[in-house]
């Protein structure tokens, strides 16, 4: 991706308030980076649509995306159906002078695509590692590996990062010229994702103090 | 609605993790009611699939979405193209013993049917009333309501509450049988939306009161 910016095209292109686009891939590549839920849009043989949330993660150029909901995703997917992937971050309540301005601050990704389900072992182990670096680094080492079946059951789509669009809305409220001088509080009140404390397993055996990867993945997602 | 449970359907029926599966009408609309975001799904004349974020309320048996990114959404959805809205919220990251049963807790629903762009003047005005009290109780008294141009521009769509799907992901982690006696620390790390202090906008005039819906409010998404 030698380009700066995402290619503007007929999907990609923001229709509703073009002024809160911004194509940057540095851009779009943040707000991947900095969330682990995605919702995965696809369409069955009926012209159904779902969105399905998941978990995705940036590896390079490539957004790889866990199989969940599997049998009816694969099969859909397994055919090479075009799919959109949306990442979509909430910042805040937005409190304008008129009641229609009103709006949530956010931060959303959509990528575009065909979605190709990773089946060489080797190349799926080596998926799979990456992706959970990604969400929980520091942890496969902890953890006890997988087995040949549990690497055979699970499933990963990679979609590479070629067209995609971001929307960033954030400070004040955006209010009428006439509006200003209105006898009405307009302000912002911020949303923000904050994770709690390790709490053990009830059947935790006994002894085993929190380990190291805790720390690391909290401060990933705070 | 005087069934309890929602139909399983072919579209309903969760094929994976079928135990996480829940159906019942009250944890359906308990989901949909305790969440602002949605991602509505739809595609294009092309087989395109899109997956918008925006905003819903239930209101009744009908869910209300706002009709954002609108020009290319009312395309597709005025020609009676089929949805699914999908709400998810996440609650923790599961650390398990083995590495691929590691996981998320968050709960989602998905939403399936018809939906229809509210066009007829006084139903809309009810409508984007309605919804708007969803998400910001007590606001519109305070705020300048909104003009006949403004109602014109604004979109919002009814789709009714017939055919959807719950799950919920709770709890510790779930581990084989025969990881328990592994010297791996397994447990859960909470996830929690938090709402900051009212910011007034930088531009606000003096002596303009913080109002009392933004309590409300704050409680309401609390």
């Amino acid at each position: 991706m030698p380009e700066e910016s995402a290619p503007t095209t007929n999907l990609t292109k923001l229709r509703r308030e073009p002024h809160r686009a911004d194509p940057s891939w540095a851009t779009i590549r943040q707000i991947l980076t900095d969330s682990y839920l995605c919702h995965l849009a696809f369409s069955d043989a009926e012209g159904q649509p779902f969105a399905i949330p998941t978990l995705h993660a940036l590896i390079g150029d490539d957004l790889y995306v866990h199989g969940s909901a599997a049998s009816r995703t694969m099969r859909a997917l397994g055919g090479g159906a075009k799919v959109c992937v949306t990442v979509t971050r909430t910042d805040g309540f937005v409190f304008a002078r008129s009641v229609l301005n009103h709006s949530i601050n956010y931060r959303s990704v959509m990528v575009f695509g065909h979605a190709t389900v990773i089946d060489e072992p080797s190349e799926k182990e080596q998926a799979l590692h990456a992706f959970f670096e990604e969400i929980f680094p520091g942890r496969w080492e902890e953890a006890r590996e997988p087995t040949e079946k549990e690497y055979a059951r699970a499933t990963i789509l990679r979609i590479p990062l070629e067209q995609a669009s971001a929307k960033v809305g954030d400070g004040p409220p955006e209010d009428e010229d006439y509006d200003y001088d209105l006898d009405v509080w307009a302000g912002v009140i911020s949303i923000k994702e904050v994770l709690g404390a390790p709490e053990p397993d009830p059947v935790l055996r006994d002894g085993i103090p929190i380990p190291e990867s805790l720390t690391r993945i909290r401060e990933r997602w705070s």
